[in-house]
């Protein structure tokens, strides 16, 4: 078999992370994140972030999604997203489950949601028959490989803000859509006016745990914004233990962070890899011309995506292991999405090209 | 400062845990527990429970009670604890908040439920005003350091499916238990017919992570307990997920779990190692002889627990950490938990004791 | 002021349900439903849907949906359901927040979901990422004014029991819906296959209080639809109670539900007048011609939709009551909602269809 | 068979409250609270409560508790309450299930909080392992037929501001209590400083339903008690909604409300001449003198709780119904309550005493 192209999540954890972890592993340290690996984690963030940026590292992205939109919301809230949001749709059903959020979907195209997706929910406010929106989340990178621009948050913020609702960005990729833009973390949450991000490692080369940031309420561009902040802030250590998402021992994931976010901008060099084979991808299958192999999305983080017939998908399923998205242009045809990672070679995709040409 | 006596959690990893990561760091693998370390930790895990008991890598202890709670019981049931079950005192509400459970607790001498305390929930069956007892949980060993024997492991529990409830072992300290009994695992558990385990790893040396355990439908000692496990093996992957009890990258949990119930045996080598120090420690302050400092629990897995005057708690903790307990026997007097683990060392104890002497 | 049109709620009781509670109001009771008037209900229910049918008085309309969800489902389940679902729309996350439940939506023409809607759920089933689709729930008379036919209706409840789904029906205007096709009501559910009902009464001439009916396991088309039958009858004493949907005085719910579903099928009378009011008003509307004001929906139930300006239904406002539904067809029109109760005459439409002329 | 003595819920609606109900079926009424009944009955409720207090009919005195919990804690927090609180033990868990809130409770002597009790959870605030304190919850009377003193009632309230929490009174017999001390509701709620009351119709002669009463943020003693209560009173009618609490046709709720609470004084007429009843029963009792049936409860409201042999209990419940309360002073011998009512007649006491006496 060849290396899989089903999910940046199947890449193994980056040397310089496992060797943090084992640099961490230094006798006693107090648990619960009163650690001085949490510590330093702190300072960092506010260095990438802005002073009196927060952060709370938890166990996984979608602990980190909905601690961030529980902290966010009240029991009456609900939270806008795309139809193709990953707190929608794969994470079943946890932000209704455990934070009790009604999710208000607007489908989006190739995974953006637009003003008008936003504006369209002001009717509901001060209806108590209709779950108040209270939270915009927006995936960056989308769950298409697209990325908002950096106006597009602005406008996508304000907007969100004009109508008192809170912004998370859900960042499992966001190192992605920073590299791809070639700006810094803040250019994308701190400002342009975010409130709350999902901070990813795992699926760009960390073990397991993220972090969930909250900007400084002295930034915000809103008095409201500046109070859900603070809010916010103060409500996540509590959520984060009672949403089961505080590890006993902090001190791995904030070491994991550390390395991935630290001076050597680990998630700059993951994500701009992972990026540059997904557009290596791209352009071979573009290179194949004729339409029996179609590109379908912009492609502008890690993944690519296309459509194909179903048998050909099926031969190249013999040799790799990508994942089936939605319905092709006909019944014989089918859009397939296939990831890049940071441990994604020039060989692999090569060798994955190769393959793809003998299975159509 | 001295090493801190405050939790076993404050202990490094184990190095054989660390290796064990390091070498599941072996390029790609399928997330979501698809992966060939998994599927080794299934193995050994039937090996160690019998044949057809299942194991699911979860992300702590919380996590591992939460889900182990929800997959026995309904929405309108009860949780029978002891009034100082972990679970019921230190995860922030999370059956409640996460499993909308209610606990039904009776105070406990030295942590051990009697069965008079099971029984005495038996009125509530058919009530519909009141929680629907459904899982008897117990702490083994016990959060006052206690532990259940084989024989009272097998009462409770036969009261317990008597009364058509299922039996939860929360086991974050099950190694230390056994250690002490000097039983396998399965004793404690599969013999005397618990249904599921909160299989503890973290505070025994691993880095992140646990397992639930649900024992072989076939091996249920009634009807019903088979259909409770049956059903709770089906229901784990989903509750698993939309608890944010799920690791992307699962091979890394399962790695750590191979490596502490693996062929070496390392739970009972550290274990071992962390009650060995807890007797030493009490031994250390017995010896200390007069009224001063007295030892007040029975010590059988690494907790020793001890009354003494605020003022002497106070002087030793400039020297080392550890926790209020409860009140002493008069104002001036408090207990304290002094807690061993696999990392404490003799010289540790002697230090320890040492301060403890003068602080007196 | 003319009579509002914005809700079949807005009419008063009919005085044979207030004569019902009055003569319930007989001496002592025992309180939550064990009480003469609620066995007379049961039997009642018996009659209507089949023996073995099983009634279930609750407090209102969301309450009989979210105990019906949750009855037939796990903690990890999702409800198919229409996008304009009342569930989904109007009860402020009520099946999330108090059920943990996911809503699997799609669109719906004229309100009724087709078989390709509920099949196309099909690939979620086994995915743990996914709320598992388990309860096909069908609003009958639809929120937007249409009916399901008897074929339309065993169509999809065979589709659903294919799928492993339980079916549910939101008959808060199933009388409507039973006079409209001239059928009996378990020609809308036991007869099709449907395993639990919402049984509207309020919108019907009811004061307070809607029962959740569960048919009979033996009448069940599949083995899992009457394991389902039988566990939820066993679940909902439990549910109701623990979701505040159980009255201390049961017995002036289940007096008016006797009322209204006697003998005397003063159920069929109050909607064969709403529905005949529709009707009219519909007629009436159609009989203004040209383009101004156009019906927009099958009229099938109680309700007419028509679009009209903005302008037009402004000024119509300061006589009557009634609310937008929709953007028109142009940025300057309104689909709006114009509800019929049992309680509206035929005068009240003639006033109302002249203050609409008036208003155009 | 003699009237039932089992539970005040047994006893028929008072005439005037089912006058009131027909009184308010006069034509249409806006539904879900927009209806003049609501209107007067907020007017009467700052007439009782303060000026700036705010009523909010609900379903049951579940859902009241609920309500009223959620409207003054956080998704973290715990109920501070008696171990017999009707919230603690007789709501199937809807505090924990619709709210996901932890209850902390301490056992109380003759169902009576002390300052003592709530003081004992000072040490849980800022801890994130636990549940963090935020409301105190009293009930007045208390479930053992005790009443707070107005001192009592203010020092527990000045306690439990000064850790920060809010203050509920569980209500439903707040009726009796005032009636027992001869003062004004306003001198048990408004006047001694409690944030939010459930207050109850349902038990002393209504037919269904209650309100949550918030009161004034301006009458607040602390800034922290302003803020709840302002944050209260814009919570609830979300909160009403979504844990389905809200009927379609509120005004029946309100006309009960203001016939129970208006210018008649309805609910001390019923409430005195139930504590009246119950204080005759105690006296019969009494004078039976001897040592086979005692009197074990202090009577300051409508129950009379005694205890008597198991066998004479049975024979007595071949004429009337009551409740086993808890264990007797022997095995052989069991604590009952007899709860009297509105309805309850110097003959129906007379009856009770004489079967007592033959059942001894």
């Amino acid at each position: 078999m060849l290396p899989p192209f089903g999910s940046d999540n199947y890449a193994p954890t980056h040397p310089e992370v496992l060797a943090a972890i084992a640099d961490a592993n230094d006798g006693y340290a107090v648990a619960y994140g009163s650690d001085p690996w949490t510590d330093r984690l702190s300072h960092r963030v506010e260095e990438l972030f802005g002073p009196g940026a927060t952060a709370f590292p938890v166990l996984n992205g979608t602990g980190a999604n909905v601690v961030s939109l529980m902290a966010t919301t009240s029991r009456w809230s609900g939270v806008v997203a795309s139809d193709v949001a990953h707190a929608h749709t794969d994470e079943n059903g946890a932000p209704e489950r455990v934070g009790g959020l009604k999710l208000l979907t607007r489908p989006a195209t190739d995974g953006r949601l637009e003003i008008a997706d936003v504006a369209s929910w002001a009717g509901e406010l001060g209806d108590v028959h209709r779950a108040q929106p209270a939270v915009l989340t927006l995936t960056q990178a989308t769950e298409l490989g697209t990325v908002y621009s950096v106006e597009q948050l602005a406008e996508l913020t304000e907007v969100a803000h004009g109508m008192g609702m809170a912004v998370h960005v859900d960042g499992s990729r966001l190192a992605n859509a920073a590299a791809f833009l070639g700006v810094e973390l803040r250019a994308l949450t701190s400002d342009v006016g975010v409130d709350v991000v999902s901070l990813g490692s795992a699926k760009n080369g960390g073990l397991l745990g993220e972090a969930v940031v909250v900007l400084s309420p002295d930034d915000a561009p809103t008095p409201r914004a500046a109070d859900v902040r603070r809010a916010a802030a103060e409500a996540i250590p509590y959520l984060r233990k009672s949403t089961m998402q505080l590890a006993s021992k902090t001190r791995y994931v904030s070491a994991q962070l550390l390395a991935m976010f630290g001076d050597s901008d680990l998630w700059r060099r993951n994500a701009t890899a992972a990026n540059a084979a997904a557009q290596r991808l791209r352009a071979g299958v573009e290179a194949m011309g004729g339409d029996v192999v179609r590109v379908t999305r912009p492609t502008e983080s890690n993944a690519v995506f296309a459509t194909l017939p179903y048998a050909a998908a099926d031969r190249l399923r013999t040799q790799t292991r990508f994942y089936n998205w939605a319905d092709g242009e006909t019944p014989e045809r089918v859009e397939v999405r296939w990831m890049c990672s940071w441990a994604t070679t020039e060989s692999d995709v090569g060798a994955f090209l190769a393959a793809l040409d003998t299975a159509l």
